[in-house]
């Protein structure tokens, strides 16, 4: 968690969240508590739990099924980053040892399930049938991202992939965190799709963000190796902004001619991207997108909730930049 | 399929379950779309989907929310083989490679999130709450049994864990396909029930006829070679009531010391069940957990469909056998 003032409001509501999730080990193996412990205590921020409690209480959603559903989705989240660590192999998270660092790929795939199976539980016991679909489609989104990312060759992105990709990856779930309570609250059509719109920028954003941070942010504070998403031959927007810019690059041709990168060619192409204006313009359609929530939340009930939504929206672009 | 007389009432709906399943890669990966049809292809008996057909027929379920219900369960059904093929290291079933004998363990993961998804998808499809939730406890359920499974040392086996084991793997989700359409159509509680006991037991009589074809089947028609449970440290009932009967054979007396069996101590233990009366014992526990199923069965409308899941029951215990 962090201290920031939009989190203030939920503080009571993100203990019972986490206190349901853990408590989905009840009467089941012992070691499965445990790992569901250790998922819960690596220091997750809870963004999505947060947008879910705060547009909940906008439109006064019952309290228990609003836990549930923001359980849900931190559950669904937190299945899709253990079956994403054991694929890519990652031995960190947040600076913490990932599960399949300590555990076999047997163990680390039936966790994973598990909590894709407690997800699904937890939004059943919403009791709303539209809750359900949006979340069985969402986590459809999320996997068939992932399913395309895995086959499809490296080095040949484009922006057009790249926005499909951090939807996938990303911005559905914001989405659904954001607009399954106006469909809990029975809201009308034109509100859920406000909703909707909201988490959908502020998803795109967070993402945005997150992959300017692995170019600019020091091993140290990211808690695995500066881009480490180059190093795995994944394009993200800063590196899309200097190829657009730079189509003649030296290192940039070697590179697609040979499919490979080595550490000197990964150095090389760091230092040209920080160097460029590729980083700020990622900035820019990061706060771009921003803008775009901001103008959907504004046609939003006021209240304390809508601020600590905007003062949320605010923070994903200037978090630790 | 089976060509047998129970089948024929349900040959149009199987039909279109195949095709439901089928559909749910439209729009997707085209990797993906070749892996489902891999799956479906690969030769399943599709029983618990004519268990469903044929509940839901006894009580005039909408044959549209019905086909959807069944097309749920195949998918959960085969989502959970595709991660236990890849976390056994399993390379063939029913013959047929298996989808991690001919892809990566990360391509594998996904596709059985994928089709989970999936299934959560379809289920949400029935427009049923009550359905939903079974659903996801039954994941839970399936999922909860094979990491109690996979934590749990082997050769200490007994009777109840291996009830419980089984019921996990296999009797839930025929207990969910039986009972599920009853929830669909709304029947009350003791219809409802009644439709669970009779799939519990014939998912009980399925699993343990499974496991003594382990012993008595031929590798050639098994598709997988003999004893492949023992193989795996897997104590099933024929060798379980074998071990009540001979606790001091001195084979098993060195096996439960080394925690460890060869390919001759395997084949000592084979040919000692076979000898014994243990396939006999776990033969008379398949027909009465038959005998309870239609005693359930017989206080359910009598008609062609009632007719149909008896023939089912009777099926089971003398398939193959």
């Amino acid at each position: 968690m962090i201290d920031t003032p939009f989190f203030n409001i939920v503080q009571d509501g993100l203990v019972l969240v986490e206190d349901k999730i853990r408590s989905q080990a009840d009467g089941h193996n012992l070691t499965l508590a445990a790992a569901l412990n250790h998922l819960l205590t690596s220091g997750g921020k809870r963004i999505r739990v947060v947008v879910t409690l705060l547009a909940g209480g906008m439109f006064h959603a019952d309290q228990d099924r609003l836990i549930t559903l923001a359980a849900a989705i931190e559950a669904l989240h937190t299945a899709t980053l253990v079956h994403d660590d054991l694929i890519d192999g990652a031995l960190i998270r947040r600076g913490i040892p990932t599960l399949n660092a300590q555990w076999s790929p047997a163990a680390t795939v039936l966790t994973g399930d598990f909590i894709f199976a407690q997800a699904a539980k937890l939004a059943a016991e919403t009791d709303s049938i539209t809750v359900m679909r949006l979340f069985s489609e969402t986590l459809a989104t999320i996997v068939n991202g992932e399913i395309t990312q895995l086959f499809s060759s490296k080095w040949t992105a484009n922006r057009e992939n790249y926005y499909n990709r951090i939807y996938a990856k990303t911005a559905s779930l914001f989405e659904t965190a954001a607009s399954a309570p106006g469909l809990l609250c029975e809201c009308d059509r034109a509100t859920i799709e406000l909703l909707r719109r909201y988490g959908y920028e502020i998803g795109m954003a967070f993402q945005i963000i997150d992959d300017i941070l692995d170019f600019t942010g020091e091993q140290a504070t990211m808690g695995k190796p500066v881009a480490s998403d180059l190093r795995q031959g994944l394009i993200t927007l800063p590196a899309l902004f200097y190829l657009e810019t730079n189509p003649d690059d030296p290192i940039l041709m070697g590179l697609l001619k040979s499919n490979f990168c080595d550490e000197d060619c990964i150095n090389n192409l760091l230092a040209s991207i920080r160097n460029s204006g590729a980083i700020h313009r990622s900035m820019d359609e990061a706060r771009q997108a921003v803008s775009r929530a901001l103008e959907a939340l504004h046609q939003l009930p006021d209240g304390r909730e809508r601020q600590a939504l905007e003062d949320l929206a605010r923070y994903i672009v200037e978090r630790e930049i």
